[in-house]
């Protein structure tokens, strides 16, 4: 049985689940930053998911970089799979904007995360869900 | 017609074409470090590539990233599109070690980057070649 990883789950806010991947929001306010985890058990590298999973992995990456996108009107998208700290496979989806603290570093290490304000992350939940047609989990 | 980026060009050695995507080596000796770009023009995020052409992306970076692990042993792959600073689409798939001088961080901004000795480059080359079974490039 999938399980979210510990870390991922007290760093972040649940948007949802897609068909594949549980889709969540980094709690950081210095970028507009969500992950995609997909949910397999013991998936560490995309090379972990067979085709067709990497396959509907990056049409909801492709997802979730337009809707993010579409609500941010950022600069750029930035996507990646590191796993370096984390194990359990998951992507990065972050909005990028060329007057934020990293630019155009990429984000990690660069600045300390701060919580983002409730009523901020509330509206990029709702947009989310919105855009991507997901509800919120139940129990 | 499709142009390899100038600064992608300056940094990096030919290994040569997948049906989508010219693969090159980052020369940075620092880490194996290859760079996947698909040859159509006017490319800057993920979502520019319809989904035929992701689809097919995926498919070259899970077999470049399986052809660099199997190659190199490395302990994590990382696979990222940025393009804040190179807008031409492009996706890095990189070699990680616990040893290496940036782990457990993001290879970005950690360590000045150095040539590698040509030996080490061409051996990784023709490495890459062989398990993508690709050739160089004439001309």
């Amino acid at each position: 049985m999938w399980q979210l990883d510990q870390q991922l789950r007290g760093d972040t806010i649940t948007v949802g689940d897609l068909p594949l991947c549980r889709v969540l929001l980094n709690d950081d306010g210095n970028y507009p930053w969500l992950i995609l985890v997909p949910r397999r058990e013991d998936l560490v590298e995309l090379t972990d998911l067979n085709e067709s999973g990497r396959t509907t992995l990056m049409r909801e990456i492709a997802q979730v970089s337009a809707a993010l996108k579409g609500h941010t009107r950022c600069h750029k998208i930035n996507v990646a799979a590191l796993g370096n700290v984390v194990a359990q496979l998951h992507v990065h989806i972050i909005a990028r904007f060329r007057t934020d603290p990293a630019w155009p570093n990429p984000v990690w290490g660069k600045v300390k995360r701060f919580p983002q304000e409730k009523a901020q992350s509330d509206l990029l939940v709702t947009a989310m869900r919105s855009a991507l047609q997901i509800g919120a989990l139940q129990g």
